[in-house]
């Protein structure tokens, strides 16, 4: 059975049936959700995965893309120290898409909610036929009287902090391409026997990242002075983060483990960059320090990174295959 | 010019310099958009239009895309009551996309927000390559203390009233099937001088359509029972309100102009189906009254409908062209 045969109603009833209940004032159904954030102010941020440019069908199960989607937003709500409150999903697929695809990716999408956001619900969303599997993902959250934490609010003297893991979500991509393609270059499934056990737990970082979101809202009540998500990679979020709070950034590869080119320019862990005033009790584990604005955004053992600043294989994919 | 050749910052500059500036607690650049919505409670709605089984890029510009992504949601909103306060729009495109493409299409999200919604700006979004041109857009806003105005309120003796045009949008998609297609009915550039003026006027209605917000506020604080954004046509629409309502909507044809079958099964118009109590004083024009539930939803003249119930003939049309 595909989803072509089917009416948007039925999808949806298939997909809302998997799901935990609302807990809005108004709850999907309805033109627009009403949802209650108390102290005046809506946290929202949205992000979209595209089957070729983002993942690929042959590597993803429906339960990870319905896990990752809302993973990923999830923690752009929680870097600004907001609690997630609720997701709306638009979902285009081709016609020949299967319906047990359909279930599979809502129970990926409860899970997460119940995983790393409890009481974070689906309450709203949109379904539309695409030649390209599409997920657009927008999450909302509450700052429940908490000021944000912006990018903007690193100073010099601050410590700078890791939240979650550095890496794994690249090495997982990496056993990926490199493990799982053809003589063409396209898309295998993954078969588990053949990973050890550090493979398997990259690749589930790839696949099903999942972004410690109670520790980021931690460290929003324990005074970090700025935040983000870690998502394209270390050393280009933190240039980003550097150059909106006019610092330097300066890492100390010793703290970042076996493979520090790895772990600075690895991107998709989702995990935080958080900076902590010398006075706070900081979380996350200490990989540098805010230093004045030099010449460069960013230093690694005070020298400019000269790493590859990011890779993505799936940028020049043929999005037709897998 | 292509935005494969630019980078995401680069396109993104170019969407931001054209729209009006973020008036927002925190507006675009951090992992999250914060907004202020006073009363605590957020209204929030999203809805897709992808190339192919929405629009032609051989028949839409850039600027009526943006204008109608914007006004599509906005009218989700203003269906509940609520002032569109913000929208978060993700661009999915192929890399070969004109770079004027994207200045046209946020000149037309600028101007849907500036005529339709002063006050709601573009505070944030995603932007990511794809093979499909894919535009999803949330839309937020604020209750400012009034109820929301749900599907589920219609009362028997109600009155119905439509704010807005019936049937316009359906006629100008008509016109583009019919008059702006090949001899292998693959879409052509509309000639404008082809066109009568009531031809010019549909085509302009179906492809920048423009909800009533303002007047749909007006119903809302006028004491209006239900409302809901017409979009899928006035039959199929009123029976969801009807059947979530649990009464009959009792049409009277003779209300609905020239051609009553247009505007009882054209899509697309985004005006609002409203129910008032008969001591209120209503907004729009009056098209029917509520009834005690009976065996149909919905009846015209005191009948089932028989029309078609919907028109969609994008429906299995190949995206691959124009």
């Amino acid at each position: 059975m595909t989803v072509g045969e089917l009416s948007e109603g039925q999808i949806l009833r298939g997909i809302l049936d998997r799901l935990p209940p609302s807990t809005a004032p108004v709850g999907p159904g309805d033109d627009a959700a009403v949802l209650a954030v108390p102290d005046g102010r809506v946290v929202a941020t949205t992000d979209t995965l595209v089957h070729g440019p983002d993942f690929r069908l042959a590597w993803s199960q429906p339960f990870d893309l319905g896990f990752k989607a809302a993973a990923v937003n999830l923690s752009d709500v929680a870097a600004m120290g907001a609690r997630p409150i609720a997701l709306l999903v638009a979902l285009a697929m081709p016609d020949a898409t299967p319906v047990s695809f359909v279930r599979g990716f809502a129970d990926g999408l409860a899970a997460a909610c119940a995983e790393l956001a409890p009481g974070c619900a689906v309450e709203g969303g949109d379904l539309t036929v695409s030649d390209t599997l599409t997920i657009a993902v927008t999450a909302l959250g509450s700052l429940d009287g908490r000021e944000p934490v912006r990018r903007s609010g690193a100073r010099a003297g601050d410590g700078v902090y890791v939240i979650g893991e550095l890496g794994e979500a690249a090495r997982g991509l990496e056993v990926l391409f490199r493990r799982f393609t053809d003589a063409e270059g396209a898309p295998v499934p993954v078969d588990p026997a053949l990973l050890d056990s550090a493979e398997a737990r990259a690749l589930s970082r790839q696949l099903r990242p999942r972004p410690p979101i109670a520790e980021a809202l931690e460290a929003a009540a324990s005074g970090a002075t700025a935040m983000m998500d870690v998502s394209d990679g270390l050393v280009l979020d933190a240039t980003r983060l550097a150059d909106t709070s006019d610092v330097t950034i300066a890492f100390d590869s010793a703290t970042l483990g076996d493979d520090p080119g790895l772990a600075l320019d690895g991107g998709e862990d989702h995990g935080f960059l958080v900076t902590f005033p010398a006075d706070a009790v900081p979380l996350g584990r200490r990989v540098g320090t805010v230093e004045p604005r030099g010449a460069e955004a960013v230093t690694v053992d005070g020298r400019a990174w000269t790493g590859r600043g990011g890779w993505d294989p799936y940028r020049d994919w043929d999005a037709g295959r897998g």
